[in-house]
């Protein structure tokens, strides 16, 4: 089980090694809502995401205690993938990225400019062996996308580095995709205020947490997910991640269409080059300013900002921007 | 003839009512080049772009004279709309933009936000004349959106506001469409240091300021041009930006591949929505350090981030990002 303390250590840890992110807000989606919704673009974080704060906190707590590994391993082809290159580099260790061949040019070639090798299959599936096989060597560490306590940890300092930016919110929104962030953003959330609602949003056709929230257990996705929302298309949540997201207030589930509509609206509003994936969360929030009084605080994490060509033609094909957002 | 007197001025006059917007770099594109390129991202300014500034000092100077007028008009479908209807309502003063019936939602919207009434035309013509006819009544006054010499000392404050961040560079880029922005930048940068190259970026499918510096006298374009550079395709430069755009180091005509190019990488690469217009530029920083030794330290005003959506989807039509940049 996660601890605050471990959050707070995490920060120490890394603070020096990351960007302080700005908050933005838009006073015209202030005025439409009747809330004010602060941001927290950690889009414009190293590497583009959240994700190296995990990787950096895992890392840095070995080299405390003088554990570091010979070798470093991953199984992505998404933020986790450069998060990791970008951490191990910063600590002289060498690291291995296991993708698959439809990697895009540019982050094949950001995770290699991080200083990583890159280890490309046909399939995801031989992929994720591979990373499985390179692991056993000797001092390899294989360094997963969520579900670890310091990876949570990790991830939960993004909320606290928001709270010194913008004190107490009524409620704080985040992505869910294997649920590290959203996992340590509650815990870090709740210790700070436990009244801060704390709440999370899926796609609906990736919405394997939220059904495991309604079954009780760990429920898996059948298939590859039809989702915009990639950074959110895990297809289980962990269980060290699933402990927490059972206590957290709410978990709403998102249409496609409503992801498309954010995303076009976010990146126009706040002009940040922001992913689907946390754009999604805005559809969250407005479905819960719907349920209480005007005038809330509202904190959004941006959770990242790389996306590759087919997804930007895919977010602009129709037009949102002619229907103006309204609670 | 504006003096750099006039824009140490308009800075002590405006600051207090803009944002200090950040300056980013992208330490992968710095590699790829061999040189640091700095962005300032003023399309993170009020109102979305740098045109705040000249309508800002325009009203700013007219109230330490009590001259404000009673009623403000101008004509534009883009940034200057906004600018003036948000100068406008923080000066009190009642404000009516004048453009077509075309004009996006999104930008309706925000300039109605900012307090201002629209009047909307079937062609930019028919609103042309009728800004002209308003213009004539007592106590109006028309704010032109770049022939003036304090729209041009306005503008002129992004370049001083940028130098605090940056210090010292060795080139400086600016798109030209009326010229305001680049003319402004040209008397601040040479002020600060007259080694520092000014350089602008216009489209060549409207290129009327690179046509009019080869024939000596002011060319205007013959119809409407065809650019994903809305912000530069205006019909003229004016006689007061044309003076000082006669002194500049260079400008750039950049193709229409080469502005969606940028566009996409730089959109990519900061993580922020920018126009074609101001990302055009980075064609021209290309260019010319072809031309010179490596380690250039270069600052590239990226004046705006409005786009709308027909645009977005232009912007993206062409995968640009499997092609990485290069000298």
């Amino acid at each position: 089980m996660v601890e605050f303390s471990d959050i707070t250590d995490a920060r120490q840890r890394i603070a020096s090694k990351i960007h302080q992110t700005p908050i933005y807000e838009s006073s015209l989606l202030n005025q439409w809502l009747g809330s004010r919704i602060l941001f927290k673009a950690e889009c414009l974080q190293r590497t583009g995401a959240f994700k190296v704060r995990g990787a950096l906190n895992t890392l840095a707590k070995l080299a405390e205690k003088n554990q570091l590994p010979k070798q470093i391993v991953a199984n992505s082809s998404g933020n986790h993938a450069q998060a990791v290159a970008y951490a191990a580099h910063l600590y002289n260790v060498p690291a291995t990225i296991y993708s698959t061949k439809n990697v895009s040019a540019v982050k094949a070639a950001a995770t290699r400019f991080y200083g990583a090798s890159l280890e490309l299959f046909e399939t995801r599936v031989e992929a994720d062996h591979a990373v499985k096989a390179a692991a056993t060597h000797a001092d390899t560490l294989w360094i997963p996308p969520f579900n670890h306590p310091d990876i949570i940890a990790g991830q939960g300092t993004l909320m606290l580095d928001s709270a010194d930016q913008v004190g107490d919110v009524d409620a704080v929104f985040a992505p869910c995709g294997g649920g590290g962030l959203l996992s340590g953003t509650y815990i870090s959330a709740k210790a700070l205020n436990p009244n801060t609602k704390v709440m999370g949003a899926e796609p609906l056709n990736a919405n394997d947490a939220a059904e495991s929230l309604r079954q009780g257990k760990i429920i898996s996705l059948k298939g590859p997910p039809d989702t915009l929302a990639d950074g959110a298309a895990t297809p289980s949540v962990g269980e060290h991640t699933f402990e927490v997201l059972q206590q957290i207030d709410k978990l709403y589930e998102v249409s496609e269409q409503h992801i498309c509509y954010w995303t076009q609206w976010l990146q126009h509003l706040l002009k940040l080059h922001m992913e689907p994936t946390c754009a999604m969360t805005m559809q969250a929030v407005v479905e819960w300013l719907r349920s209480v009084p005007a005038n809330q605080k509202v904190l959004v994490l941006l959770s990242g900002g790389n996306i590759d060509h087919k997804k930007m033609t895919q977010i602009w094909q129709t037009d949102h921007l002619s229907q103006l957002p309204t609670l």
